[in-house]
This record gives C-alpha cells, structure tokens and sequence, in this order.
C-alpha cells in the first residue's frame, strides 16, 4: 500500500503518519515527488488494511498495490478451476448449459422442462424452490416440495440441480437436494450465508449483484474459498445502469476481466442480464464469444402462464433453437459442451 | 394496470391477453389509439401483478396505475409514523439523533463514544457487534461481547441502542440488548430477514441498498410492515454512481419522496453517504433542510484508531461542533430534538 | 399518450385536463379503473407532446404510447439501411471494418497505420484531426494537417476516411477530406451540430453518448435523417456506470435492441468501451455474435509512442491477429467483411 | 505521477518504462514494496500527462498524486471568487437567486416572468432563446427575438439576463444581450464552446454534464479560464443514475466537495435535478444549507401553459412562498442575498 499526502500535508502530519505505521509493527518509506508526499508501507498486509489511515490528518487517498483477494486469484493458482456439474463439467474448456424456470411451480411443470432442456442439451437443470421477490405479494415459491420435484427431475434426466439458497437456515435442506448451491444477486454480500456454504461440500454458483463491482464480486467468492470451498462458478447477469431498455445492463467484459484475474469458470445469464426473451440467444453467443464458460438460462414449459419472469424464459421451441446456435458456438470457440 | 401492446399487434394477440385475464377472473377494457391498443384491467391487484402478461405476443408494456405498496403509503395512513427511541421519539416533528462507532471495538470505546455522543446531544447510539465486510480479512465484529457493552452503555446515558442485525439465526440474541434493530444496505432485500424482523415488538431502521430505488426501499419496509411491525424507520445512506468523489452519492431528494408517498419516518445517514467526514456537517443540515426525521452520524472517541469507518466518523470535538449545528437547525425547521 | 391521473384526483382536476386537451385541438376520452382515473389521447403527436401535461394538477404521469422517433424507426422502414464505405458496404449483411489510430500525429504514422490495418483487411481508417480531450493541456489535435495525412493514406491504400467533427465552424474543412463524419460521444445532443451534419451528402458515425438512452441515440439520429441525410451508422462505445474495472461498461445488448427497432446499421467500438487492449478481441467477437454491422477498432504503429489512448489501440501484430479472428466470425455468422 | 506495475512485472519491463520517462526529460525513481515495484516520476506535468504509459508492457495503473486542474483550483486562489451578476455580486458569501422561465416563449411571458421573480426577490433572470431538446419536433426556441424580450425584461427590472449558449456561431449575438453565458450540461464537454466563451468578458454559468464527475467539471471550468475568463459559475444540476423517482440525482455533496477544490462559486439548479416542482423548495434550502452561493430555479407566469419544463416550474404564488423561505436560510447561515 502506498499513502499519498495532501499538498499541504505538514511535516507534522507526516510524522504522524509513519508513527501510527511504525507502531503496528510496519516499515514506512517517505519519497517527495512534485509537491505531494509519499508513504510506502510494507508490512502485513490484512494488519495495515485494518489501519484507518484515512483518518490521518493530512492524508489525501490510500492507494492499494495488491488485489485484495488472494485465494480466487490468477496469481494464486494459474490452472482453470474445473468444477464437478452432475457427470458433467464446468470450466477449464468444458461449458456448460444450465437450463429451467424461474421457479418451481409444480410437478409436471418442473418434469417437462428438465426434460425438454435435456433434450436439447442443457448439461444442468435450474429452477428455484425459495424466490427472492420485490414485493411481499408476490409469489415466494414451493420450498421443500419444490425440491423434491426436481430431485425428481434429476432422477428421471440425469440433469444435475442448481437452486437458490436465500436463508441460511435453509441449508441442511437444500443440501439434500441440491446439485449446486445458487448464491443470488441480491445475497453476494450476504457474508454469513457466504460463510455457511463455504463449509459445504457442493458447488456455489455465485451471482454477481445488481450494483456490485467485479472485484466485489471476488471478494465475495474469496469469502467462500477462504471457508474451506473451493468450486465457486462466477455468474454475471447484468448490472443495475441508468438505460432502462433491458431489465438490466449485461457487463459483458466481465467475462474476460474475470478470467484473466481469476481462476474461477465464469458463466452468463442472458435472461435477466435482459429481461427479454429475444435477445437471450444474441446475448448468449455474445457471451461464448467473450470466453464464458457456460450459460444459465431461463426455460419454461409454457412462458405464458409462468408464475413469474415469464417475458424472459424460451419456450421448448425457442429453447430448442437457441440451444442448437450455442451448441455450434460453443464448437466454434473450440470448447465441449458438458 | 394497463397493458400497451405493440403498434402491429393483431386482433388475436389482443384477443388471448382479454382471454387470459377473463380466465383469471379479470375484467379487461379494451381501447385503441392513435395506431396503439390498450387494454385497460380490472380486477384483483395481486391476482393480475402475478400473471406473465409481459410475456404474451404482442405486449409491448404493462403500466401500473397504483403504487406497488400499502401498508406504508400515505394513502394508507395520512398522519406521521412515529417511533419510539428509548424515552424520545422519531418522526411526526419529533428528530432522532443517532449517534456513535462504525463497530464496537471495547468496552471502554463504546462507553466513551456514548458518553460524548450524549452530552452532545444525540438520542440514541449506534455501534456494530456484526460487521458486513467487503473482505473476509477484515474486523468481522465483537458479536455477542459488543452487545453487551452497548447494553452497558445505555445503562449509564440512558441512550437506546442502535445495532445491525445480518443474520436471522442472530435474531434472539440481538432482541435481548438493542432498542432499535437495523438493516443494513447489503441486506435491504434479504427477504426471509425483512419478514424475521417483521414479527418482533421492536423498531426497525431499515437502510437503503446501494442500488435500490426508492419504490424498492418501500417495498422492502412493505415487508417488515405487512408481517406485523409497523415501527419502521427509513435510511437514506446514499446510492452507487459512477462519481468517485464521494464514497457513495446522497440521494437528498430521497428525503422529500418519501414523506409525500409513505408515512413512515425517514433518516439521513451523511457518513456512509459520503465517507469524507467534512462532509458530515453540510450534509447533515442539508438533510434537515430537506424535511428528514433524523440522522445517524459515525462519531468515535478517536477516529485515527478505528478499525473500520475513521475516515467518516466525527471526534468528541468535530461531533459537538456539529451536533450544535444540527440543533440549531432542527429548531428552524419546527421540530424538537428528541 | 396516455395521463394517468393522482389516486386522489378531483373531477375539477380531471375536467381541467381535458379541457387543455381538447382547448389543443385533441380528442380526450376518460377511462376509469380501479381508484384511478386514465385519460387517453387523440390528436396531432407533435403538438400534444409539446403540452405540460404533467404541471397540470392532479396528474401523477403521462405514458407514451408511441416511441419518440419515427424516421429513423423499424416500422417506417423495413429493410435494412446499407451506407456506403468507400468503395464497399456497410449494414444489411455487409460488414465493416475501421480501424486506425486515435488521434493524427504525424505523416508517416497515418500512413503507416493505414497500410497495416489494410494489409490485415480493414473497410475504412480511422484518426483524429480535432481530438475532444477532458484537459485544456492535453494534445488536441492537429487540424487540417491531419486532414491532409488522412486523404493522402486514402490515396495510397484506398480505404475511406472516418474522421470526427467537433464543431459547426468546420464543417466544411471537414467535408473536403472526409468519407464519413464521426459525431463523438460527448456531442451526441450538440443538436446543432447534428443539424448540420444533416444537411450533407456524406455518411454520419453517430456515436452513444455516454450516459445516453438508447432511445435518446435514436432520438439524436432522427435530427440528423429528418435535416435530410439518411446515411447513418449509430455506434455503441461503451456507457458510463459504477464498474471502475473498465473505461466505460459496453452495453452489448444494445446492438440487438437497435437492430429490432431502426433500420440504421450499428457498429461497436471495444477501444473506447473497455479502455484495455486485451478485451478489444473478445469484445469484437461478442459484437459480431450480437448482430453488429461493423467495428471501430484504436490501431497504431506504436501504441507505446501514442499521443492518445495508447493503452487500448492495438500495434500491427496485434491488429492482424484480432482481425483474423474478425474474419472468421463474420464469416461464421453469414455476412460479408466489407 | 506515480506507476505501478504488474505483480509479475519483469527487470526488462521496468527499466523500459525508465528508458521511456528519461527519453521524455523526466526522472523516474524506482521503489519496490512487497511483490509490486512502483515508479515515482518527476518532470514537466503536462509533458508526463501525454505520456501513453498505461500502454507500456507490465504497469498495472498510472496514480496521479496532483489533481489535473490548476487554476480553478483552491490551492492556486484560496479566497473566494466573486462574480458580478448585473448591480449584485455572486460568491464569497454574496447569494445568487436566479429564476425564470425554461424557454422564452412571447414578449409577454418574458415581462410578466421577469417582474413577478424580481418582486420575489431574485437576483437574476434566466430565460432560453435556443433550447437544446432531445426531439427534433420539440419547440427549439425564438432565437433573436428571445435574446431581445430578455433585454427588454433587464431593462424594464434591472435585473441581468442568464441565457444558454449552444453553438459557438451565435456567440456575438448572445453576447449582445445577456449578462451572463450559460453553458448546459449536454455541452459541457464542447471544448470548442468552452473555449469561444474563454475569449470574452462576461461571466459564465458552467452546468455539470448528466454524467460528469466533479473532476470533469472543474476541468471544463479550467478550459474557460486558461482561455482568458475567469469568472465561472458552477452549477451542480443533477446526474443521471438509475433511480427513476426523479429526473435526475441532485449530488448535494458537490457542494461543498467544489467549495474545498475550488475558489469557483458554486448554484444548484433544483428544478432539472428534480423534475418536480414540489421539490424545488426542499432542494433549495438543502442547497443553501450544505453551502451553495446561488440557485437557478425555472419559474413561469403559467406553468400549466408553458412550451418546455412546466412541470418543473414554479407559478408566481409558488416562487414567492419559495423565494421567502430560500431569504430565510440564505440569512441563517450568514449570506446575503445579491
């Protein structure tokens, strides 16, 4: 870390500074350059982070040299992070494809589309049991009866089951249903729940939040990892903006800003990236042409009478054809589905 | 709420959305303009919000007519809210002063911070036993200790005490020492905590997220309100833009939306908003110009020692300054402190 | 449009807005539903959205029906615009290709640009004359000179020039050696200057405005076809969000919107929109898969040595790589380079 | 300037950028600190500016340790900038209260705006003769004949004339009729503009861009001085952010954030940042409160007629109840109107 002095900093100020420094056990380096004084300061570094240096007076700005993550980083490990999906893969050059409702809403319902998105070749099945809604009147899913459906729906296609845990109290289970444990949006910086599912031993899908920054978006897989669970997949599915064209603003450089910085696969959700059922298959190729490492998707039986995110979920027919386009990128960009 | 359909909608895509409601029990009004149907819905609120009318052929928008929430809206309730803060009050003319450390770091810090927050004048103290940190490596919180020492705290000022609730397994545990139990920004839509809190006796401070709006905010207090709670407060904290200057940018007009559309009272909290404590004092009078309830203001014995939040938390000499203004202004406007 | 009155409007309120309504010569017809009053409106579009609809009392919104623009609509024309470039194409299946430095520095660096970006397959050469620069001490542009350096590389290697015009006063300097006008970014509303352009005979770059609306760029190309100059390429270079990871955050799915709603080609710029010469390929190739017509891409002999923006052009080497890549997928997706 | 290379950086890359900085006439101080080596430069700031080091291969960023403007800043004039504004003065403890309507629309209208703000107390009169819309088929404004109400209005109530200037071929003509030159948000980065009005002798009024940071604008600022003028007004008038509640987001922190940097006087324009006439009274004393030296507010004899912004204006009996209170504030904290 480096401090940088306001113009005016006095002699005093600075002593101050390299005291407070010196005192918790760190090594401080003063250069004056131009008008402005600089402090490097080497030591541990979650010790000085701690240090509100800030405060000090005459201090303008602390300038961070390092990545404040460590575990999820590039640096940290430079092979691609593979993670188990069902008896499929995700990353490292296997891309997957996970597929289904918003939200469970019945058996049949659920049956149907984990079978028409296994038809055409989703790799994963998605669909929520617990649903994070705006408003209190609004439908809040089937809990563990809609587990069961799609216990259900893995037994009869193979498919592996991603599903959102929202309460931590929940853990136990969703664990004995779940495939993949889906962090959503609105918890990334749910840090106990962060906790709780880096206890565990099944993968985390993470989604970034609607306002979060990618490097927030690590620390919060850095919270994971740290507690003991290292198969985290990225998920980008648009950041809040001022354009209100699209439900939200796909950040699609994320995608490979992620993958330089870190060694986590990264997948795209193009349905609420956007809101709008057309532009979930320009929006997926976008996103293979990017470097992503699979997709999750939005899929429904009958979109027409979903009981929620009906205007951005494929039909089978829609879903058939999209999923043919992103099999044949996906060859393209010399990746395996699954 | 209205449906407006494409410009090149046909009679049968007009037809099934008539058809879909009628099937739900709705009555649909049927107008054309200019080149443009519009259909015009009668029936249950919650009822017609749950269909997918955005997802059938040749819709082009649906409108709301009626604002999304109720139990907090002023057409629900014309007269103030008001809380009670300990012995004081908040809202309905009544201006809360909240006042103290980001986090609890000791026994005596917390005593201290009361101590001066009080003979300053504030109404209540805030401190942190759960932290919400963007990075694991950080001071995660003293936990039960720091409620303890709060509890000590307001034994001695008699100040009601102010602490984030992050977790609902926490929850039995905070209801034994806070007075008022906030929620912080990160966790504004941790819906299965907005409803935990709903079912207790004690005021909640419910804070904006950082990327929230402000019919999100009411949605979110909608929540706590409708699952029993009626003694919600408000926070503005400041929203995520693209300005850099500023840790965060304070959304004042926020303040005046919010008394017209709900009865609920509304705070101002100029620390995190700005992260920059000089500018706690303009913005701070600024927010009561503007019609706000209160503030809550980090304020520390000695802020260069912080572990968290010393560049935005005032000293025992910044805050008396301050709080002095702050009654000045308070008296103003008409309202009492307390 | 539609009004949609306050819950609580008077019939006075709603008498007197229909009153204006019809005192303008439009037809008012009143549609009550649930407890709020709609009115709809038939009339001259112009000279009703010119009415303060929303300063009359009672009035809670007024929704358009209709999108803003017309000219430049889907709906009023169909088919797909191609512009001329050059000697080649751009829209409706043809694919361009502009390249080249950011700003003229000098003789032999243009020329030598246009050769390498040529050589690679590039449809047109870019470079700055007059250059819009955030600090009055920064390099500014050469001028005319530069005009000249870009007529002479046209010369030598055939390939049109896209160079930008920042104001009305030189336009006709402009004229003399351009192919194509730019309108950058920060001039997108100068609507005089659009005006102007309009009034020509050559094609117009319209860049996004960098906290522009989608609709408000078509908005800003409507002035420019409606002054009577339909050849207009829109490009989408990035918007301006809270992510600090990137210069500007590119809206990819701004492309398939544009593409349903006007008939006007668009083209991407990942230099201006990432700010980082490694994401110019990813981001060219999520363009190409999200329906783009062409690409602006910052090339220059020797990024290191560059006046401006050296940190996202792209040296020879660099260029030929990506605009391999470029090729092969504008191939895959069934258009035409050029 | 400060460089700070990659963690991997190699010696080669290193000394390059050594090479690089010496070859330019600067010097270039090497430190390293844990695993990142830093490059501290001292040299001509301007030159060292133009420098594309970011470009070069292994640095990670370029920190500037001095802020890029100069003579807008406070270090460079630490008393306050007073500007005439007609018989009364603007800064330094002397408040500007600026209103009229959003666009001259009849010599009747001007009078009648002009006598009834005077009466109320203002200090100045505003009034658009070209209007920058964001459709081409709105009302673009009177032009000249505008330009010669307001001096009629000036004449008949001394109060001096506040109107746009949208393109620098009208420079003459507005200078021979207002007293002071706005430039609006969307030109505020129209660098050609900011230096045509630069060259002359009247104040200027310099809104901040939708989405400018406050560096942007006192960098615009800088343009107009370094050009010869150094009586510049900055006007904080909203950005744009997601929230939809409002127009635009007043940044009140800038304020008092420009007070600090800058010796400029700095209004605020209540009605374009909030797009709401009931807010116009609540964000001005807000204004007032966190410091502002001014305000501009838009007021029309009848707003429910006006051709632009009538749902932003206040009616005479409006804009006196305001103009009171903003007379109350505007002596509480110690200033004195004009």
């Amino acid at each position: 870390m480096m401090i940088i002095m306001n113009e005016g900093a006095t002699p005093t100020e600075i002593d101050l500074v390299v005291e407070r420094l010196r005192g918790a056990g760190a090594e401080a380096h003063i250069y004056c350059s131009e008008t402005v004084t600089t402090i490097a300061i080497e030591g541990d570094r979650e010790m000085v982070a701690g240090l509100p240096l800030e405060a000090l007076p005459g201090v303008d700005r602390v300038v961070t040299l390092l990545r404040p993550y460590k575990l999820v980083s590039r640096e940290f490990r430079r092979s691609d992070t593979v993670v188990p999906l069902g008896a499929t893969q995700l990353g490292g050059g296997h891309f997957g494809l996970i597929a289904g409702p918003c939200s469970v809403e019945s058996r049949e319902q659920t049956l149907e589309a984990a079978r028409f998105v296994k038809a055409s070749g989703a790799t994963g099945v998605r669909g929520g049991a617990f649903k994070p809604r705006t408003s209190p009147y609004a439908f809040q899913g089937l809990g563990e009866e809609a587990l069961q459906y799609l216990a259900e729906a893995r037994e009869e296609t193979g498919l592996p089951v991603v599903t959102e845990l929202m309460d931590p109290r929940h853990l136990d289970l969703v664990l004995r249903y779940a495939d993949v444990i889906q962090i959503g949006a609105r918890n990334m910086q749910n840090f106990h729940l962060l906790a709780a599912v880096g206890e565990v031993g099944l993968p985390v899908l993470l989604k970034r939040g609607l306002s979060a920054t990618i490097e927030e978006l690590l620390m919060a897989a850095e919270y994971v990892v740290r507690a003991g669970n290292p198969q985290v997949i990225l998920c980008e599915r648009g950041i809040r903006t001022f354009e209100t064209a699209t439900r939200n603003t796909l950040d699609i450089a994320a995608v490979p800003i992620i993958k330089a910085r870190s060694h986590l696969p990264v997948i795209v959700d193009p349905s609420h990236a956007s809101g709008r059922v057309e532009l979930i298959e320009p929006l997926s190729l976008a996103a293979i042409a990017a470097g992503a490492d699979g997709l999750i998707i939005e899929a429904h039986p009958a979109p027409e009478t979903a009981l929620c995110d009906g205007a951005q979920s494929l039909n089978p027919a829609g879903f058939a054809r999209t999923a043919a386009r992103i099999a044949e990128m996906v060859a393209w960009v010399g990746k395996t589905l699954g």
